[in-house]
């Protein structure tokens, strides 16, 4: 999976629930030439965010094909539905899409190349259907060697979903490329897997190979570079997820952990029956949990700080969360990955 | 999946190395009317334990179906050989099996509703194909809901696989309902499932649903009974298998742990460089970690002393176990299960 320059479809939802849309647009090395949103067709990006590059909206496939200059290689689907069918408005799109040779790429529970339409339409036109949720065939159980790689590996962690690891992710490695540093994302989410171009989707894969996923990653990449960055998901505490979140703190046997949070939120995002923990807590659990398995402290805090009203605030509540944490922290986004860096250097990379 | 009176596939593995059929014959309802295994074939069970009831073992289905008296309703694959496929030389049996009209269960990687020749028979022969382990389509992410039903849940957790969890939870409810508590088992795992004739395959789930598969099963039974016993999978410091144990320990929402070890146990089983923790340690990684979600203590333990030479020796080692785990123990097996019971009663049932 590798697109030089795609146009992706995000209908009715971009800019604010197209977080897929949005992490390959900011993330990705791919072009984007066109996004499509039949709701705001006739406006560009940079109308609605300035985040990332600038690129016209259309309301079609087909009106892409005809505003692009130049090929495309993909169509990239970039928002989901609740429940993650496909929505039957978007089978035009995708259609035309194949007819042009071009591949296209989902992150939906609806696996493409099970629609025989376009099962048919990607055989006929040489495209390729990527449904980076299927997991592949050849996974199994984990053998617990992660640890013999050469990379130093980092697993970000977090308080709950939806609280900024694959972004913490991204911002470490891109700042530490900066240095220099031969790091590299591991990535185990579809936004994560469709930034990189590879990965497993980790959430779907049979519960007895969450561990074995990841380690099949770290142990084909962490020859090749001297920091691998595994993307976290879920959280230790969540009352459905923990079983994902505790197969990849093994499965990663990290080195060291960051810890996402999101400043303010102080229940589980779609459980608020259940408070979360101090964070103190969960640098306990984590650490514990983590290192008996493989030795393993939290070295830094990423905290999210997007509805905070200004920098000042922000920075006050990044003040408490580095309290609570014993650790140095920051926003990535609205600060800099570099204090996690600098604590990566110093705790982890000899 | 009920039957009454079963035929059990062990061929060259009865009775050390068939674990599933052992714990089938030990503590399903089902009659075992016969054992097949072509090495054994001519003796009896009893000649080489007394631990389940008797049955006559032959060398095949066909031999099987001429020497038993009156019919049979399934013939239950009561072994796995290393990764869980089936082996040609069993096709016979199951074939004949099919031929007769009588079901078939398996536990097996390899589903036989798959294979070809064995749906086309069942079908022909009004027979059933039980793949215990191809969890069912509807399931889905937990709720975090488990705690709401009438019945207290107990969990069995495990210092690592293979100590006794299953057989710990079977004996929990033989001898809750000895005292007359309406006490009933969630079966997590393939034997369990077999002996109990429902249940979730956990370890076979997409890992987001893991708890899922858990809290499905509870809310299914948990307003049916007053005690529900949920058979642990794994060990939380497993480096392969921590997801599912995790998700089952957020799924279940369990008001009491009990924490199931072997004696002498000191390196992970399969994972050798991988210590066990120390008792109190496993207490507290357990404790802490369900009780973010459902406030949990570990009520009581379970020792496998199956080594130990005697029984001065196992009481030795129970009084040892008993000491680190800061809790009343027993071998269930050896000494019976009511120290946990008499626990679960002080501690959990009202």
């Amino acid at each position: 999976m590798d697109h030089d320059r795609i146009v992706i479809l995000a209908h009715e939802k971009f800019p604010d629930r197209a977080k897929t849309a949005l992490g390959v647009m900011r993330y990705g090395d791919q072009e984007v030439a066109a996004v499509i949103d039949r709701d705001k067709a006739g406006t560009r990006v940079h109308d609605h965010t300035t985040t990332v590059d600038d690129a016209p909206i259309v309301d079609s496939y087909a009106a892409a094909a005809e505003t692009v200059d130049g090929d495309v290689d993909a169509l990239l689907i970039g928002i989901a539905p609740i429940g993650g069918g496909f929505d039957e408005s978007w089978r035009p799109d995708v259609r035309n899409a194949l007819a042009d040779g071009n591949d296209v790429v989902s992150g939906l529970h609806y696996f493409l190349e099970d629609d025989e339409e376009f099962a048919t339409l990607a055989a006929e036109h040489g495209a390729d259907l990527f449904d980076v949720r299927n997991p592949h065939e050849g996974l199994t159980v984990a053998e617990g060697r992660s640890a013999e790689v050469d990379a130093d590996v980092v697993l970000t962690v977090g308080t709950d979903c939806s609280v900024g690891k694959m972004t913490t992710t991204m911002e470490i490695v891109e700042a530490a490329r900066d240095r220099g540093i031969d790091a590299a994302v591991v990535p185990t989410g579809q936004t994560g897997i469709m930034v990189e171009g590879w990965g497993n989707p980790v959430d779907r894969v049979v519960s007895d190979f969450t561990a074995g996923a990841v380690e099949e990653m770290i142990l084909e990449k962490g020859d090749e570079h001297d920091l691998l960055v595994v993307e976290g998901q879920g959280s230790i505490v969540h009352p459905a997820y923990s079983a994902v979140t505790c197969g990849i703190l093994h499965g990663a046997m990290a080195d060291a952990l960051v810890l996402c949070h999101e400043a303010g939120r102080e229940r589980i995002h779609g459980y608020e029956s259940f408070p979360l923990q101090d964070v103190d807590e969960y640098v306990d659990l984590y650490e514990n949990l983590a290192s008996t398995v493989h030795p393993s402290e939290v070295v830094a805090g990423a905290l999210n700080t997007k509805d905070a009203a200004d920098d000042a605030d922000a920075a006050a509540a990044l003040d408490r969360f580095e309290n609570e944490l014993g650790a140095e922290a920051t926003d990535p986004i609205r600060f800099g990955a570099d204090p996690i860096v600098d604590a990566i250097e110093a705790e982890v990379l000899e």
